[in-house]
C-alpha cells in the first residue's frame, strides 16, 4: 500500500497578500478525471458544498470553516469590528444551510465563529482577527489529518488477522481533508496485515462507493470488490464479512446516527448476520443536543439523481441519509478511543 | 387503471405457410422505447434469453418452450422421427442452458420436450408432431395469462384496505407472457381499492424495478414511487409499507426460493420490521427436486452490468440472484392458492 498515492482533498492556502483560496478536489468528475477547483469567495463554497462537489462530513465542515476565512480575508470591506461581526453571522448562517443533514459543518463554522466573536470582545483590530482565522483554518486542516489518523490506530486494533469488511458510501481520503475516518481505519489496519480485502457499496444514487471509494482503494493498493447495495446481505449470508466500517454525519446523545442512505439497511444485515458494525468518525459528529436519531434533520435530494433510466413523470423519493439506532451499533472509533453507544454520553462529558 | 395499456409482452405467431415466429418487447430498450422483434430461430431466442431481452421467470419459460417449436418448424430439416428426437434433445438442451436460475425454462422446455417425445414413441407423424408442438405452445402462451389472473385474484384477498406495498425487480407483465405475478396481484387489488400506492426498487445493476416496473406501473395508472435499493429500509421504519411482494425463479421443496438479487435483504429487513412477504408465482416456478435453497445454481453476470461509472481494473462480484430462505416468507401465492413455506410440499403432491 503507497498512501503517497493519495491527493489531498482539500487545501487552505494563502498568498504573499493575504488573499486566501481553497482548492479541492471536483468530486463529481471522480474517477474518470482527477481535477482540482480553486475558491476565492464563500459563495462558491457554499455552491461545492450543495452540489457535492466537496462531500464527506468533516470535508463539508473544513470547507465550511474555511469558507467564513474567505470571506472575512477576500470579500469583507467592513471598516470596524462590529460590522465586521454583524456580517459574520450572516455569512456563517448562511454556510450552515449549505447542507443540513451532517453536523460537522454548523459545527465548525459555529466553533470558528464564536473563537472569532470572543476576539472581537477583546477589542483585536481587524486585521489581527483575520489573521487569526486564518491560523484557525490552517490548525482545523491540520487536526483534521492527525484526528483521522488517530481514529485509524484506536480503530485498527479492532481487526483480526486478514479480515473481510465491508464499507458503504465514502469514508475516505476524500471525505475529510486527508486520510479519512472509516477508510483510516482501513488504511490502517491494511499496514498492520489486519485487513485482507474490502467490498465496496455501490452507494446509490450518486455512486460514492463505486466512483470514490474504489477509486481510493484501488489508488493505494488495497484489494477490492465493488458490489451493488443490494448484494450487501448476501455476501454476508456466505460467512464472507467479519465487519461492516462506516462514517457518521451526525451522532446523537443516545448513540443513534445518520450516515448515508442505506447505512440502516446494512446495520439491521450486519445485526442478522452476527457481524459487528464499527461507526468511525471524529468526536465534531456528535451532536449531544440531540437526545435520538428521529431528531436528525434528513436532507431530501433532487429526483435527477435517481432518474437517469427512468420514464419522465415517476414519482421518486431520494432521501439522501438514514439513522440507524444504537442498538445496532458495535462500537464508536473516536479520536479518543472505542466506545459503545451506551458510553457516548460519558466519554463526551471526559471531553468537555 | 386500464390494463389494456398493457402491452403483449411475448407472442407465438404461425403465418398460413405453417411458419412460426416469437414476437416480442426488446426490454432492454424500455423505458425509452417500446420496440419488438421477431425471432424465427431457436439460436434467436437463447440469445435474447441471455443478454436479457427477455426475462422473467415465466416469460423465459415461454421463450424456451416456443423456441423449441421454432426449431422443429422452422429449422429442422430432418425426415424421421427418430433423427427428428435425437436433435430435438441437442436443442433442448442448449435452451436450458442460456440461463440457470429460474426453474420455468427447463420446467416449460422439458414439458414440451417431454410431450413430442411421448408422441414419438406413439408412432405419430412429424407433421402431426409439429402441429402438436405448435397448439401446445399456444396452450402454454394461454395459460400463462390464464394463471397470472389466478395467482392476481388469489393474492389479493391478502391486502386490506389502500395498502402501500413494495416490489423489486420486474415480476410485472414484462416478467410472463401478460399480466404479470407478483404485479399482477398488485393489478387485482389495485381494482378491489385494496392497494394505495406501490414503492418501487430501482433494482439494480440492471435496473428492472426503475426501467420496467415503474414503466409498467404508470402506464396503467397505479400510482408509484420509485427508491433506490437501498432505500427500503428507511421506508419501512417510517412504517410506510405494509407488505413486501416479489416473485421467484425457483422455489425449493422447504420453502426456500431463489429470486431478483436484492430479496433477500429485503427479507430480512421486512422481517424486522414485521411486514409480511408474499411470493406470487406459478406452479411451474417450484422445483422439489432441490430440498432447499443453498442447491439453486446462483447465475454470476458480467461486471460491465455494475461498471458504468467506475474505474477499469477495478474487480466486481455481480450474482443476478440471492436466497431467501424459507422462514422469511409470510406465503406463497400461487394459481393453486395462498400456502405456507411449511405447506409447499403438500400443496405440490396434491397438485401430481
Amino acid at each position: 500500500m503507497s498512501l503517497s498515492d493519495l491527493p489531498k482533498t482539500i487545501e487552505f492556502l494563502v498568498d504573499n497578500e493575504g488573499a486566501c483560496s481553497l482548492c479541492m478536489i471536483d468530486q463529481r468528475k471522480l474517477p474518470h478525471k482527477l481535477v482540482r477547483v480553486s475558491l476565492s469567495t464563500y459563495e462558491e463554497v457554499i455552491d461545492a458544498i450543495a452540489c457535492m462537489l466537496v462531500r464527506g462530513a468533516p470535508a463539508i465542515g473544513a470547507s465550511g470553516a474555511a469558507a467564513l476565512t474567505l470571506w472575512a480575508c477576500n470579500q469583507s470591506e467592513e471598516s470596524n469590528p462590529d460590522d465586521f461581526a454583524i456580517h459574520l453571522r450572516k455569512v456563517a448562517a448562511e454556510i450552515e444551510k449549505a447542507r443540513p443533514t451532517a453536523i460537522n459543518l454548523s459545527y465548525e463554522v459555529h466553533r470558528l465563529y464564536g473563537l472569532v466573536h470572543e476576539a472581537i470582545e477583546m477589542h483585536e483590530r481587524l486585521g489581527e482577527i483575520k489573521a487569526f482565522m486564518i491560523e484557525e483554518t490552517q490548525d482545523l486542516f491540520a487536526r483534521d489529518e492527525k484526528v483521522n489518523r488517530q481514529i485509524g490506530k484506536n480503530g485498527a486494533r479492532l481487526f483480526k488477522k486478514k479480515s473481510t469488511v465491508l464499507t458503504h458510501c465514502n469514508a475516505g481520503s476524500l471525505a475529510t481533508v486527508f486520510f479519512g475516518t472509516a477508510l483510516g481505519v482501513i488504511y490502517t489496519a491494511f499496514e498492520e496485515g489486519s485487513i485482507e480485502k474490502v467490498y465496496v457499496d455501490e452507494t446509490r444514487p450518486v455512486n460514492q462507493g463505486a466512483r470514490l471509494t474504489a477509486w481510493e482503494l484501488s489508488r493505494v493498493g488495497v484489494p477490492s470488490i465493488l458490489i451493488c447495495d443490494n448484494m450487501a446481505a448476501s455476501v454476508m449470508s456466505k460467512g464472507e464479512i467479519d465487519a461492516v466500517i462506516v462514517g457518521a454525519d451526525r451522532i446523537c446523545a443516545n448513540g443513534d446516527f445518520a450516515n448515508k442512505i442505506g447505512t440502516y439497511a446494512l446495520a439491521v444485515l450486519a445485526n442478522h448476520h452476527d457481524i459487528p458494525l464499527y461507526v468511525a468518525a471524529p468526536i465534531s459528529s456528535f451532536d449531544v443536543s440531540l437526545s435520538e436519531g428521529s431528531q436528525i434533520p434528513i436532507e431530501i435530494r433532487s429526483s435527477e439523481e435517481v432518474c437517469s433510466s427512468v420514464p419522465m413523470g415517476v414519482e421518486v423519493y431520494n432521501p439522501s441519509f438514514d439513522v440507524t439506532p444504537a442498538d445496532l451499533i458495535s462500537a464508536f472509533i473516536t479520536e479518543k478511543g472505542v466506545f459503545s453507544p451506551r458510553e457516548v454520553h460519558g466519554m463526551l462529558q471526559d471531553e468537555q
